[in-house]
C-alpha cells in the first residue's frame, strides 16, 4: 500500500526469521521443516491483484495476470523481472499443499482493540466476511435560494440519513462495522441543491450470518429512506469476502503461547477486520494468526503506524513457544 | 453563468424591449422615460464579478476588476474589447440615480412555487438575505475493518448527522431555506474511515433576523453534534448578502398588474432565494420585481429551464398596464 505502515506484512516476516534463528540458537531441531514465507502485494494497490503471492503459492499464479499493467503502463511481467524475478518461472511457486501441517501468520493488529485493553498479544478467531456495495442517489438538482424545503429531492440530505443508517444498524455490537468511505456530490456547489451523489459502503462481520443479516436490515433501510424522500437508490455489489474462521486447536495453542508469554491470562480472541494471506492458506491448511498491538491509537495504513519494541519481543517469545509446542499438538490434533 | 438556462435574465431584457414596442404601437406616450438595461454578468462565474454591470451603472465600475482573469488567464478588459466595448470608457456606464423614478425586473422565478400553486405571474417581496460558510470537519480517520463503531471518530458520519441537523433547522418553514450543496470527504476511499470532510453551508431567508436566527441554531447544533461525536468542526463564512425589499408601493401596484392581466386575485406574493441586479438599484431607487413561472419542475441554472410563450405573453400585458400606471402611482406615492 502506497504511504502504507511499515509493520503491516513485514512485522511477521522478521519474526518469522526471528524465530528460525532463536531456535537455531538454541541448537533446537523440530520434528517438522519450518519455512518463513515472506509474501508480496497482499495489498494488491499497484496492480489490483490482491493477496498475488498466496494465490500464487496455493493455486499456481495466473498468467493473465502478468499483463496487468498499473498507472503508469508497467506490467506485473515487467515489474517482476525489475525485481530480479523471472515471470516465466512464476509458476514454480505453487507447492504441494499436502505437504503444508499448519500455517501460522503474525501480524499487527490494525486496529485499536489491543491498546484499549490494555493487551501487547491477541489471538484472531476468525478473517471477518464483508463486502462493498457502490451506491448511488438521484434525486433533483435544484437552485439553493428558490426550492422550498418541503419540495425538495436532495441527493445529498438522502445520503446523509443513509450514512447514519449504517453507522446505527453497524453498532449493534460485536464484531459488525459497517463504513462510509467514500461519498462524492455530482457538479457539487455551495448553491446548487445536490441532484446526484455517489458513496461506497463496506460492511463487516466475523461470521457471514451476522453480516447477511445487516447488509439485508441495511439495505431495507436505505430503501426506505429513497422511498420516503423521493430519490431513486441503486446499488452494486463491489466486492464480497467470505469469514474465515482460524482453526479451533490453533487458536488454543496461540491462546496458551500468548499467556505464557505475556504471563497474561485469558489471552484476548478478536476476530481481524481486514484481510490476510491467511485468508488462501486456509483453502488447504489449518490456519492460525497472531496479532501484535498497535501503537499510536491503533492507526495502520499509514506512517503512523507503530509496534513497541517490548510488544515485538513478546511476540517472539510467543511464537517460539507456539512453534516448539506444535508437533506434538498436532499429532494429538490428528488423532482425535 | 455556463450551461446554464436561456430565460435567466434573457427573459427581462426582451419583455422590456416589447414592453416599449407594445407602448409603441399603440401610439402611447408616457410622461417619464423608460431606458431598457441589459446588465451583463450578474451571475459572475466567468471573472468572479457579480451583479458587474448593475454595480457599474450605480456605483462606476471599479478600474481593479478590469485586470480580473477567467481561468484560461483572459483579462477583464479583453473580454470587454472582444466584445466591441471599451474599458477606457466603462466609467461613462454610471448614471446620476436622481434621475431615476424606479427600476422594476421581470425575471423567471428558478423555483417551483408559482408552478405548484397554478400562479403565471408572482410578485416579488425581497431578494433573501443570505450567508455561507465553508465548515471542516477533522475526526480520525482508520481502517474501515478493524476499528470497533463505539471507538470511531468518523468525520464523515458526523458531517451527515449536521447535514441533517442543518436541514430539519431550515425547514421550519416560511422563506428559510438551507442547502449543503458542496461536500467533499479527503482522500476518500472505500475501507478507510475518513478522518476529514470539508463541506459548504447556505441559509438564506426573506429577512435577515429569521436568517441571523435559523444560523445561530444551527451552528449551536453543529458544535453539539462535534463535540458529542469528539471531532473537530471549523468554519468560515465566505460570503453574505442583507435581504433587499421590494418597495411596498411598487409591490402593490406589480400585484394589481398582475391581477389584471391574469384575471385571477390575489396575486402570489413570494420572496427572492436568487440575487439580482434589482439589489444594486435599491440601493438608490425604489425597486419591484415581477416573478414568471418557471417550467419543468421549476429547474434553473439548467438547460432544462422554461417559460411558456402564454405565460410571457401574460407578464408582457402585467408589465404593460404595470408601465402605464406607473406614473400616477408614483406621483401620489411622492405625495402620501
Amino acid at each position: 500500500m502506497r504511504n502504507g505502515g511499515k509493520y503491516d506484512g513485514n512485522l511477521g516476516i522478521l519474526l518469522g526469521i526471528a524465530c528460525v534463528a532463536e531456535l537455531d540458537r538454541r541448537g533446537e531441531r523440530l520434528p517438522v521443516a519450518i519455512e518463513v514465507a515472506a509474501f508480496a502485494d497482499e495489498e494488491g494497490a499497484r496492480f489490483q491483484t490482491g493477496l498475488l503471492s498466496s494465490r500464487a503459492m496455493v493455486h499456481g499464479l495466473d498468467p493473465k495476470l502478468l499483463e496487468r499493467r498499473d498507472a503508469d503502463g508497467i506490467t506485473l511481467a515487467d515489474a517482476m523481472r525489475a525485481a530480479g524475478l523471472d515471470p516465466a518461472r512464476a509458476g514454480e511457486a505453487r507447492i504441494d499443499p499436502s505437504t503444508l501441517a499448519a500455517y501460522l501468520e503474525v501480524h499487527i493488529e490494525q486496529g485499536p482493540v489491543l491498546l484499549a485493553e490494555g493487551h501487547a498479544l491477541g489471538v484472531v478467531t476468525s478473517i471477518a466476511a464483508g463486502a462493498r456495495h457502490a451506491m448511488t442517489v438521484t434525486g433533483e438538482a435544484g437552485h439553493a435560494g428558490t426550492v422550498p424545503m418541503p419540495m425538495r429531492h436532495d441527493a445529498l440530505a438522502a445520503a446523509a440519513e443513509m450514512v447514519l443508517a449504517i453507522e446505527r444498524r453497524c453498532s449493534a455490537g460485536g464484531s459488525l462495522v459497517g463504513t462510509v468511505g467514500l461519498l462524492e456530490v455530482k457538479d457539487g456547489t455551495g448553491n446548487v441543491i445536490p441532484g446526484q451523489v455517489r458513496f461506497m459502503v463496506d460492511i463487516r462481520a466475523a461470521d457471514g450470518d451476522m453480516l447477511a443479516a445487516a447488509q439485508s436490515d441495511v439495505f431495507a433501510e436505505l430503501d426506505a429512506i429513497a422511498r420516503r424522500r423521493g430519490v431513486r437508490l441503486e446499488g452494486d455489489r463491489t466486492h464480497h469476502v467470505r469469514a474465515v474462521p482460524c482453526t479451533p486447536w490453533i487458536q488454543d495453542a496461540v491462546a496458551r503461547a500468548i499467556e505464557r508469554a505475556t504471563g497474561r491470562s485469558p489471552a484476548r480472541r478478536l476476530a481481524s477486520g481486514a484481510g490476510h494471506d491467511a485468508m488462501i492458506l486456509a483453502e488447504v491448511a489449518p490456519v492460525g494468526m497472531m496479532f501484535v498491538r498497535c501503537g499510536a491509537g491503533g492507526v495502520s495504513h499509514n506512517p503512523a503506524e507503530t509496534v513497541s519494541a517490548e510488544d515485538a519481543g513478546l511476540a517472539l517469545s510467543a511464537l517460539v513457544e507456539l512453534v516448539r509446542a506444535f508437533t506434538p499438538l498436532q499429532a494429538r490434533s490428528a488423532g482425535e
